[in-house]
């Protein structure tokens, strides 16, 4: 071995931390634990006789180009299937603006690689998504949170903090936002905060990042238009996944934004694993084709506002006074405030203790504010457990208090 | 769309290149193009049916698993198969020494993550893999390139270069090497070779990859020890990959390594796509625990070792004076070389019209040498038509002569 390993680590590395979701995740595979603490989906979700009967077809059709490489853009089939979906939304997109990426991750992960040099500036939520403040970080990008009020990111703050960095002679890269339900706040932003913070984008010049896994999960209340329709200038890159609306273990992504910005992706995706599984990427363009996605879609849905509901009336009947939620319209997370004393992290330990998991909500605060937070994920376990969860969960907060 | 697109691109993407080879493999798409120019397994060679009943198996038993986000390190069954299957092969390592990887390049891009910082030498052949020079090069790697001989990397000039650096105060991050029927050049490292190679590693205290995607392909000739296991310290990364020996469609493969280095790949993983498909994973450990992975792999060996004897026959018969080939043992590559005055890039338009294609050498050089070599695939197309590729090949390159 190398006699000084440490000093040969690039940069990149050295400034990575291990995901504390990742590492949490292990914890989920101890089946006494109630865990609310990855953002996975219900397995009782997945189509697996669907899939049984799409993968065979597909072998006995094309195994030729289901098991060969594929091209960098993604499977022209699949690509054709979402670029039609999202045309029915209003994006007015053709083959030229879409990637398919190996899941969402793989979309942040190209978007930093594309756009961050080292100490290059991004705006992020106070809190936001810990996947996309991983990815950001490993490029050696420096975050600016900008905090939320009950609809989403403020825009006042936010053009305070691009007009100081304007002032500075700065700009940040881009502005990243989870417009839908927000991963781990819970919230969504309604039409007139989008107008304002995509009208800062163009004021101030700075690409805006929509980062959208969880839109097609409404539950209730009126679906919002998304940033990169109200834009139509090409000012907004959208990130989208298979991986809460179908099945994660499939990895697939995609990223649908302005021809030369997917340009980009194409050329930094060649460089990082030259495509994404086209087995996988058939198999989903037919499982579309066939109706399954539709149907199946509306079943997640219902499961997953059932799910929520209990939990809400779960939190309502055990939660302590002095503890407060957000109330999702969708998606699968809700954001738990604590009482401004309380450490989540020394919460987490007892909670462990009692076998029930949550994520610390510091760990989406880029400045490490938050600590008397927590995300609750309400998609993953049963109905049952879920309500069991948040007896154990408020008896621990009880005897912290 | 933002103001000024290109003032906001990383230096990172400003360095990359579209991959000539990708760019080449949508030729093949034209059915009339007899193509030696991707690295493409023979579709003929895929497990269609064994996949079908495989992938109907794995859904019955382990849906939650295979469909779910899988652990970043890999699939545990997978891991201990292959490690298993190294440790037969000489290699002293266990589960803290494996990675899955979203294939190769994955492998070749984390681990420019972890060690590359802008400007930062590393050592490559002349010749060398694309996609390596790629992936070095999307993290500001300077690439410092060392001439072949029969015998592939030379030592002496490796060591000159070494020196140089040395006493210029700089240390290379690492010396890619791709040991055994190498892409492009067909060449295997001899054992004496191997040796030299470890030796000046450790004199001058730099870490070696062994790519190493073809091994297991040899059709004749002895086989050579790897230099992970001829090392033995820890100084060598391993890089493996299923594309050419079960299916590329699947994208899977693997980094080998000190446990302290596989620590690193974790993260640099868990920040660029969290998991491999675990969907891919769990099939591809059922192909091998039912012995499908044996079976198979011997009729790959058996079908690309006619192929390749049937090229060199046709280049012996058909290829003009002046024009020389190497004759690989094993893999699916060998390397042309043209007259001195001859420009491959002309010959390749030529060659088009004449409906063959192949790779032009330079590309694979990193100091824009090799203008007169070639690289021929000869495992893609059939035997009838490699034959008659050969034929036209040298028809174009009598033509120009």
């Amino acid at each position: 071995m190398i006699s000084d390993f440490k000093s040969i680590l690039s940069e990149n590395v050295l400034g990575m931390k291990r995901s504390a979701i990742r590492e949490l995740l292990k914890l989920t595979q101890d089946p006494d634990i109630i865990s609310f603490a990855g953002g996975l989906p219900y397995p009782d979700s997945f189509p697996v006789e669907e899939l049984k009967q799409i993968t065979s077809e597909v072998l006995d059709a094309e195994p030729g180009l289901a098991l060969q490489y594929g091209t960098t853009e993604g499977d022209p089939k699949l690509r054709k299937l979402i670029v039609e979906n999202y045309r029915s939304y209003g994006f007015d997109i053709g083959m030229e603006n879409i990637v398919i990426t190996t899941a969402s991750q793989q979309g942040l992960d190209l978007l930093s690689k594309i756009f961050i040099n080292r100490g290059d500036k991004v705006i992020v939520g106070l809190p936001s998504y810990l996947g996309g403040l991983g990815a950001f970080n490993s490029y050696g990008g420096k975050m600016i949170g900008v905090c939320f009020d009950e609809h989403g990111m403020c825009s006042k703050t936010l053009e305070i903090k691009l007009k100081e960095l304007k002032a500075a002679g700065e700009k940040p890269k881009f502005i990243y936002i989870i417009p839908d339900f927000q991963n781990p706040a819970g919230v969504t932003i309604p039409d007139f905060r989008r107008k304002e913070i995509i009208e800062l984008s163009h004021k101030y010049d700075v690409l805006l990042i929509e980062d959208s896994p969880y839109k097609q999960l409404r539950f209730e209340g009126k679906d919002q238009q998304s940033l990169y329709s109200m834009d139509g200038t090409g000012q907004v890159i959208n990130l989208g996944t298979f991986s809460k609306i179908f099945v994660p273990g499939f990895r697939i992504g995609w990223v649908i934004a302005h021809k030369d910005i997917i340009d980009k992706f194409v050329v930094a995706k060649q460089n990082t694993d030259l495509c994404t599984s086209p087995f996988v990427q058939k198999i989903a363009a037919k499982y579309i084709e066939k109706g399954f996605f539709d149907i199946k879609l509306k079943e997640i849905i219902h499961s997953y506002h059932e799910k929520r509901d209990l939990m809400l009336d779960a939190f309502e009947k055990y939660m302590p006074e002095g503890v407060s939620w957000t109330r999702p319209e969708g998606g699968l997370f809700l954001f738990l405030t604590l009482p401004e004393h309380m450490d989540a992290e020394k919460l987490f330990v007892k909670a462990i203790e009692k076998k029930v998991a949550f994520v610390i909500g510091s760990v989406f605060h880029c400045d490490g504010s938050g600590r008397n937070t927590a995300r609750i994920n309400f998609s993953y376990v049963s109905k049952e457990k879920n309500v069991e969860g948040v007896k154990r969960l408020a008896e621990v907060i009880k005897a912290e208090m």
